[in-house]
């Protein structure tokens, strides 16, 4: 089941050809990223301020269909894959919410890793089960 | 009456110092500023995007009393107050909501200009109107 | 030939996980793109601010391949390529400088278009001789 | 003796009203600040990412004059100020290079903390000299 994520566009996303700049798209997939976790009952402060594991991304890519503009809403719908042992990607779709029209597709490819020696580690229980609650 | 603006603490808004980087704050305050002209009926996308009026910011001021985290839920109240036929001053406190301690105070003064000469302009009805509903 | 653009990663790059947030990468190849057209003596100002043409992104990917962390020195190597009348692509590829080791690598696919209508328009001059001043 | 960074203002500062956005003027302060403890030989990978003390910023104001484009050069002057044995504080004048105009003036105010306890600390001695090299 995918996760959907409604967000206002801020002015602060939005640069001087009067449109979001196009890395606060990444952002704001991030943020839906973050509240799929939260929903999933894993304490953000500790996955993020304090981790046993990090989850750093090692790709991304953005198709940028429609530009956005201040005060838009949006709707993130967010679909998790687990890829092996230790990565896993997470698939964004931008929706307008007014018109109801795909104005981005991004995906996020993420690594499981120890957070001070920076190896591979495998996912731990807790994001194995956010994986599959969000996945298809 | 004050108006209340409830945020997450989000991944983006932090620094390696593991907490909120201090300029961000005040991107907060702006967003719950956004929010309050949106409950005042005031459509975000043509007073940000097509203005006919601009209300740069000639001042802020901040005072950060304690850290705020990825993850925190941040209340921000916000009180409104005209200066004068063209001026307007707008009062910030962000309280983090489990604790309810808070965690930081600002303020932004605002002059009301013609966007485009950038001269001093009156403050339009649905500004004015804006100030007094979130007055005190 | 090359454009080549040097950098320190900055505090405000950074995330709670202590190295540069995903998304700011991109910026930062942004930032190297703006050098390259003042390199070629296109004024920023109009560029950006007044444009008679708008290069919006409509694709981007990134590969991340080590951390960054603030302080770092990056170099920013970043290649032209014209794809056709209205669209071109920009490769980045990052190194932080004392290892002399590759960190990021990334793309940026742009149109031309008018700024208002946001229809397609053919690539003025100046862009096709900044294009053909950093291709290979 | 004052410090002074030069600084090309980016796309990613602005926003939809065509210039910078308030709170990234807040963010040059900083970077102007990062330059002037390297220029005292303080390795900022190491006071930024695994420090010994933080400085956290607890009072900040600034003064908009002038807006700033896209494209900009800014020049901007800091000044230190020890101001007890755990305190100091920062002015900062933003200059625009070519019209040698003032834009913006701030302040940050900084208290000196063990990291971990967050408890106030004594400035340590390449701090004390740092600020002695960029006062009046």
């Amino acid at each position: 089941m995918p996760f959907s994520y409604s967000r206002t566009v801020r002015f602060k996303d939005t640069d001087a050809a009067g449109v979001v700049y196009f890395a606060n798209v990444l952002a704001m997939c991030h943020e839906a990223c973050e509240e799929s976790l939260a929903a999933s009952s894993i304490n953000l402060k500790v996955f993020f301020s304090n981790p046993v594991v990090a989850v750093p991304i090692v790709h991304t890519s953005v198709d940028f269909l429609r530009p956005m503009f201040c005060g838009d809403q949006v709707l993130i719908n967010l679909i998790t894959r687990q890829r092996s042992g230790d990565e896993f990607e997470i698939g964004y779709k931008i929706l307008e919410a007014v018109a109801d029209k795909v104005v981005a597709k991004a995906i996020t490819r993420h690594v499981c890793i120890e957070p001070v020696s920076r190896t591979r580690k495998e996912l731990p229980t807790e994001i194995i089960q956010w994986l599959q609650q969000w996945s298809i």
